[in-house]
C-alpha cells in the first residue's frame, strides 16, 4: 500500500465523520433551504487546511460561491477543480428507507440526499488534497476549487461570476464534479456535458377547479397540455419542434472512436433500471450514440387536478407540464425556447404560457488534454482496470460557461459514483469503497497533472 | 308571511347552529374521516324530531347507512329522500379563504366544505319537517329518508343496501340530494343524473425515479399516457374510443321540450365559470344539449414526477391520470371501461394499466310524476317565480340503483344550491337566504305531494 492509501485509512474515522456532518445539511437550493451554513461548512473544511478562501456573493441573494486556492504558487501547473455544495430535492420522501438528511449505513452504503451528486465528491476531493500535502509535505501544484450552490437550479448566477471574476478562472485544465466507476466498475472519465432549456408549460382554464360535471362545456387544461405535448413528441420519441435538431454539429471522428471503446454496459444498465429494454429496442453503439450525442424532451412532472388517494371528480382550472430538454452541440437553451414558442402558436396553443426555468449549453473538451490524460494514468494506478474515456456526459452542467468559453479543458473523474446512485431520485447513496478509492484517485491525478 | 315561515324565522339561530356543528365534521369519506361523529350527529337530529331511525351497517367496514322514517303510517301517499352526509376532499386546502371545516359566514354566504353538496339540503330538508309538523300538529304523509355516507366515493355499498333492504324502497317519488335556484335564481327541478365510469390509468417505466439524462434510452410513463390519451380524445373533443357512442338513447320528445323550456343562461354561467366561451363556443340550445344529453371524459386529476416549485430534472418511474366519463342512458359504467382496454390494447398501449374506481348508471324520470308536479307548485308559491324543468343533471349520482330499477320516479329540488356554490372545488358555499328559502320550498313540497 502506498503512503497516500496508508493515510487516508488511518483517517477514516475523522474523515467519515466530517462528510456525515456535510450530508445532514438539507442544502436544497430549489426551496432555499441550508444555503448559509452549508457555505460556512464548506468554507471550514477548506481553511482548517490551509486554503485561501473567498466567498464571493451572488446578485439577488444567490447562493454564495466558493473560491478556494490551495498550494498557491506551488509547482508550474495550476488545476481548477468545480463542485458544488447544493442538492436535488428530496421528494418524494415517503420513498426514502432512510431520511434524506439523515446519512445511514446499509450493507457498505452510504444513503443521503447529494452523497453522489456533489458532496461526496466535493469532500473527497479536499480531503485528497489534504492526504497529498500530509505525505508529500506541500501539494506539486496550485489548486482551486470553484464551489458553487446553485448547480441543480442551473447555476443562474454563474454567467455574472465569470462576468465578474473572470481572473480567477485560469488553469490548464478544471476537473469537473462527475467522477464515477461505470456498470462494470471501470472508473470513468468524461469529457463534455448536455445543455438544457428547463420549461414550464402552463394551460388555464376556469376561474376556479370545477364540479367535472362541466367537462362537456369547460374548457380542461389538461387536455390542453396532452394534446400540445402530443404534437411536440410523437410516439417515435422524435422531437417535432421545426428546426430542433438542424443546430446539431455531428460528432468528431475522435468522439467517434472514443465511443467504440467504451464497453457494452447494456445489460448490467437495464438490470440496474430494472428494464426488458432500452427505448427503440437500442443496444451497443447505437445505444451508446443515442445516449450521448443526441437531444432529449423530456416530461419531468405533470401536476393537474386531483392526485391523491380514492377519486375526486373536478375539472381543474390550471394544469402544468415541466419538460427538459437535454442539448447537445452546438444547441443553444434560448433558441430552443424560442421554437417551443413558435411551435405552440403554430399549433393553435397560443393560449399555452411557457415559463422558462433555466438553460445552459453544452460544452465538449479535447481528449488528448494533459487533464484527460492525467485522470487516466491516475485511474489506471489505483483501480488497475484501464479507464473509460467518453466523449461526453449525458448530463448537464455548466461547462461552457466556466470553462468551454475560455479555451480551458475540462473532464469529469475522480469521483465516487457508480451506477446504482440513485441520483435525483429516492435513495441516493454512494458505497463507502469508492469513496476512500476515489480519494486516491484525485491524489494520484493532482499528482499526474502537475507532472 | 305563512305559518311555517314565521316559524322558520323564528328559530334561525337554534337551526343555524345545528348546520354549523354538522359543517365542522370533517366526513371526508375519500380518507376516512369523521364518519362514525358524523352518522351519530345525524342520527341525533332525526330522533330528536321524532324520526324512527335505523342505522344500517355497510359491508366491508364502509359507511353506515341512515334510514329514517317521520310521521309513520300518516296520510294516504310515502314520500322517499335520498341525500348523503359525507363530503368531496377539501384539497388543495391552501386555496380556502377560510378553513373548510371552520364554517364562516362573509357577505351573507356560508363557506364550508359540503355545505353546498349535500350537508346543507340534508339538514335543512329534516328542519322543514320539523316546521311542518310544528305548525300542522302531524305530517301529512310518511317521509322516509335514505341518507348515505360514501357518495362522494360512487357510493360502492348501495347495491348492498337495494338489494339486502328492498322493502325499505317502496313510495311514489324519491326527492333527489341535489336541489337549487340557477344562475337566474329561478328554483330548478332536474329529473335525471348522469352514469359515471370513473378510472385510473397507470404507466410504469424503470424500477425508480431517475436523472432525466437518462431520457435519450429510458422510457418515461408520462409520455406514454399524453399519447395513450392522445388516443383516446381528439382536440376536437370527441371521444375516439370505438363504440363509445353506439348505446346512448337519444332524447325523448316531452325531455327535447323541457330542454327548449330552460331559460338562457349562457352569459350568466360564463360569467360564473370565468370564462370568455364554452368549449367550441357552443351557445344556447346546442350548448344545453351538449351539457345534459352527452357524456365527457374528463381528466380529473394527472400526477408524474416532480410538481414542486422551481426546477427537478427527473425521469418519473411512474405517471398515473384519473379519467372520469360522465353517461348518459343507456351507456353502462362496465362496458365502457372494458371498451377502454380494448381501446388501449388496439393502439399498442397494453402496458398501461387500468384501475377501475367506481362507476354508476345513468337515469332519467317522468316530467309529468307527481313528485315533478308537486315539487313545481311549491316552488313557485315559495319563489314566486317559475321553476325550471331540467330532464336531467349533468352530475351524477346512484338514481338508477335507489329508485329507476324499482320504477321509482325521482327528482332533484327544495335545495339550497346557487350556481356559485363551487361544489367540489375550494370556498364551497351557499347564500344564507336560499337556506331558509329551500327549507320553505321542501315544507311546502311535502304538503303538495301529499295532498
Amino acid at each position: 500500500m502506498d503512503a497516500i492509501a496508508s493515510y487516508i485509512e488511518a483517517q477514516h474515522a475523522r474523515l467519515h465523520e466530517e462528510l456525515h456532518a456535510l450530508l445532514s445539511l438539507p442544502t436544497v437550493v430549489a426551496h432555499g433551504r441550508a444555503i448559509p451554513e452549508t457555505a460556512q461548512f464548506v468554507r471550514h473544511s477548506l481553511e482548517q487546511r490551509g486554503a485561501q478562501v473567498q466567498v464571493i456573493p451572488m446578485p439577488n441573494g444567490g447562493a454564495p460561491l466558493l473560491y478556494a486556492v490551495f498550494g498557491a504558487g506551488q509547482g508550474k501547473r495550476r488545476l481548477l477543480i468545480y463542485d458544488h455544495y447544493d442538492v436535488q430535492p428530496a421528494d418524494p420522501e415517503e420513498l426514502w428507507q432512510s431520511p434524506p438528511f439523515g446519512p445511514t449505513v446499509r450493507d457498505g452504503k452510504l444513503y443521503a440526499r447529494g452523497v453522489a451528486d456533489n458532496k461526496g465528491n466535493l469532500m473527497l476531493r479536499i480531503q485528497a488534497l489534504e492526504a497529498l500535502h500530509a505525505v508529500a509535505g506541500e501539494l506539486p501544484c496550485e489548486v482551486a476549487f470553484v464551489i458553487e450552490g446553485e448547480e441543480e437550479i442551473g447555476s443562474p448566477n454563474l454567467p455574472y461570476f465569470t462576468q465578474h471574476y473572470r481572473e480567477l478562472l485560469v488553469g490548464e485544465g478544471m476537473l469537473w464534479e462527475t467522477g464515477r466507476r461505470d456498470v462494470n466498475d471501470r472508473p470513468e472519465i468524461t469529457c463534455g456535458v448536455k445543455g438544457m432549456a428547463y420549461v414550464e408549460l402552463v394551460a388555464h382554464g376556469a376561474a376556479y377547479d370545477q364540479h367535472s360535471q362541466f367537462a362537456t362545456i369547460v374548457p380542461n387544461p389538461a387536455w390542453r397540455l396532452v394534446w400540445a405535448l402530443n404534437t411536440i413528441k410523437g410516439r417515435d420519441g422524435r422531437v417535432q419542434i421545426a428546426g430542433f435538431y438542424d443546430a446539431i454539429r455531428p460528432p468528431t471522428a475522435a468522439e467517434e472512436a472514443a465511443l467504440r471503446s467504451m464497453p457494452d454496459t447494456d445489460d448490467a444498465l437495464l438490470a440496474e433500471l430494472g428494464l426488458p429494454a432500452f427505448l427503440d429496442n437500442l443496444r451497443g453503439m447505437e445505444r451508446l450514440h443515442r445516449h450521448l450525442f443526441e437531444p432529449t424532451c423530456n416530461i419531468a412532472g405533470f401536476g393537474a387536478g386531483y392526485t391523491g388517494a380514492g377519486s375526486k371528480t373536478v375539472l381543474p382550472c390550471e394544469a402544468r407540464v415541466k419538460l427538459d430538454f437535454r442539448l447537445v452541440p452546438d444547441m443553444s437553451p434560448d433558441v430552443v425556447v424560442q421554437q417551443l414558442r413558435d411551435h405552440l402558436d403554430q399549433h393553435g396553443f397560443s393560449d399555452i404560457e411557457i415559463v422558462a426555468h433555466n438553460g445552459s449549453y453544452p460544452a465538449r473538451s479535447a481528449l488528448d488534454s494533459r487533464l484527460v490524460q492525467a485522470l487516466a494514468s491516475a485511474a489506471e494506478a489505483v483501480y488497475h482496470l484501464p479507464p473509460v474515456l467518453a466523449p461526453t456526459m449525458p448530463g448537464t452542467g455548466p461547462m461552457y460557461d466556466l470553462a468551454q468559453q475560455f479555451g480551458i479543458p475540462a473532464a469529469g473523474g475522480a469521483g465516487c459514483g457508480y451506477a446504482g446512485n440513485q441520483i435525483h431520485a429516492p435513495n441516493e447513496n454512494i458505497r463507502m469503497d469508492d469513496y476512500w478509492l476515489a480519494m486516491r484517485w484525485m491524489a494520484e491525478f493532482v499528482r499526474h497533472f502537475a507532472a
